[in-house]
């Protein structure tokens, strides 16, 4: 197989001894010349260090270089983790030879905990050393909290006849976990884009991927988008039509990262999608999908198996959306399930329990109340989630 | 032990074959003569044929019996769905010679299902037969879901020197399960209140009770609280200190009803109050303690007993309450652990441990942004929730 490259950048991911278990979980990107870049940060009130450090950096639409670590968030760590984080950028300018206004910092993992500084010093020279354009799935490694796979997608495609890469790295595999301090995604491109388009692209494709995701409907202190784009293809967006082009490709990048969360859900056994259709608005539309997707008991019986469509409607009911629900109906994977609001007895039932053994499938709801739709892509969950979350820090 | 009696009022419980697995299933309250009666309903979207009815009856604020049955919900029925409600209402009437209008009904149970109605008519006769003053308990295991415990307050009290008595029964073990249709619950006084009163009463109790809990999130179908006031005492409530020295014996049976349902929530293993102090406004404080409350990750982490107190703080920060995260101390049961947002350290870890052994204990938020206040009492999130919410159907 063909290594993931993208020209101009290189890669690093190493055990610098943060995490307890061991495992990598220091890693950098770092862009061979100032790059545009642009961030998508969490909109929890409580935002740890990192992201306030992000916000302020991003401003100058520029950046060379990203730090990245698990195995501690540092949030709610107060001024000293300000000073941490800082520090973190400030060592890895040093050691690359750029000025730390060019370094963004991002941190994951148990929060409230002080940052083990000497651990991130003294693998400064490690870190930079293995540096290399092949180093993306070392990086994808690096970042991982309880993720069971990394998560890296690469696209290639042609701007104006001439070809660029766009490569995106995630983690996550709850919407959040505040202790582990979820999701995490950053996007290199070799595309020239001004930092502007570079913006507006990645709030956008964020709102069509990230934030139509749910593993656990909690939001995390440190979520963080970060987009470099440098240029070395040749290729640029220059013109709407191009822009266009551009954010279709980066949609398909952030939707295949957003779905490989999901999937990769703590506990999760089932990727489903909830699609509502024949809404009154999209705001309407979405606001049900969200309801149903967050339901602990939809996704209880999800993972049972359970062609529960009383729980679906019933969820529908409390969304806030004024549905009719003698005029609803439940399809599941194209087999309805439930007329103007009744079940389609007892046949259906045994058809959609076979949609239900399947790892993938998609649930419609349609209110018939108008023409709007949305769709929301969440998972089930299992006994390994109460596991998984009961047990994280003991 | 003395029995439970109110004067003037006799119930009974039988089965009548309607639960699947056997057990009492049919119940009866009836009131010597019409009685006040006051009702809040679920405000779900998708509402159980036996709500509607409901609704228009006590509009006339007289009432006389009550018919409940476990096992079937009566919802996403259709017109066949009303039409057993109402039959239910008139077989009933007949047996006791009553006008129907004067029979409310309600059910709870799987959704989507015809009401087995054969098994209400045919027991008609067993069911008035078994009418006693001393039958609640027999009543109060006839609604029963899922429970583990039937849920039965009783208190005696004073008014203007006469004695009188409040009681009350409740079922459900999630605040909602939908295809169980949750909550129920019934209250009966030999006091005597006009209906006007006593549905705002009654309404201003609920708020103060069953709206300031949670297990799941979930909101029923089928959630219905009646109460019946007929007199036979002696006592009135007639002026307004009479009102709120009523109000507060009210309130005091359907808080610890309310309890009894938290504590016999789904898997549950703590009864948990959320205590959100120094909020800018109630509004405030009750939302951060509703995002608190419900958050599956502080659930998850109550029920590992792991001092998790970052989930509580990153539930805040997203509660939609512009809180200042560096202001916030969090105790558990009056141990510091987090004062100023930060943690108090290992020594204050260990104290809460200790507090999370507990079965009963409470959390106490202080957001530092004023004097208001507010609490929800909620459960942690086990691993037999998922295993009974997975399995329910099947």
């Amino acid at each position: 197989m063909e290594k993931k490259r993208c020209a101009g950048f290189t890669f690093a991911g190493i055990a610098a001894g943060i995490k307890k278990k061991g495992g990598r979980d220091l890693g950098l990107i770092v862009s061979e010349a100032p790059a545009s870049v642009a961030g998508v940060f969490t909109r929890n009130r409580v935002q740890a260090a990192p992201v306030l450090l992000d916000r302020r950096r991003v401003q100058s639409g520029r950046c060379q270089a990203v730090i990245v670590n698990s195995g501690n968030a540092n949030c709610c760590t107060g001024d000293a983790g300000m000073r941490d984080a800082e520090a973190m950028s400030r060592h890895a300018a040093a050691a690359l030879g750029i000025s730390e206004d060019l370094v963004c910092v991002a941190s994951t993992g148990v929060i409230g905990q002080p940052m083990p500084m000497d651990a991130v010093v003294l693998s400064m020279p490690q870190l930079t050393n293995a540096l290399s354009p092949e180093g993306i799935d070392e990086f994808a490694e690096a970042i991982m909290t309880t993720d069971l796979v990394p998560k890296v997608v690469s696209v290639q495609a042609e701007m104006a006849g001439t070809p660029y890469t766009l490569m995106g790295v995630a983690k996550g595999s709850g919407m959040i976990r505040p202790d582990m301090a979820t999701m995490l995604c950053f996007i290199v491109t070799d595309l020239a884009v001004s930092p502007e388009v570079l913006q507006k692209s990645l709030a956008e494709g964020v709102d069509r991927s990230f934030n139509r995701i749910t593993v656990d409907g909690d939001t995390s202190t440190n979520d963080t988008v970060l987009m470099m784009a440098g240029g070395r293809s040749g290729a640029a967006v220059r013109s709407d039509p191009e822009q266009a082009e551009f954010q279709a490709r980066l949609d398909d990048v952030l939707i295949r990262l957003a779905r490989m969360v999901v999937k990769d859900g703590e506990g999760a056994t089932k990727l489903v999608e909830i699609a509502v259709v024949g809404a009154a608005s999209e705001g309407d539309a979405r606001k049900v999908a969200d309801t149903v997707a967050h339901s602990n008991l939809v996704k209880t019986a999800l993972f049972g198996e359970d062609a529960n469509w009383g729980r679906i409607i019933a969820a529908a009911g409390r969304s806030g959306v004024p549905v009719a629900p003698d005029a609803i109906d439940i399809r599941f994977d194209g087999v309805m399930m439930c007329r103007n609001g009744m079940t389609c007895g007892n046949e259906a039932e045994k058809a959609v329990t076979a949609v239900l053994k399947k790892p993938e499938y998609r649930i419609v709801i349609d209110l018939h109340m108008g023409t709007a739709s949305a769709s929301v892509f969440t998972c089930d969950f299992s006994i390994d989630y109460v596991k998984i979350n009961a047990d994280y820090r003991s």
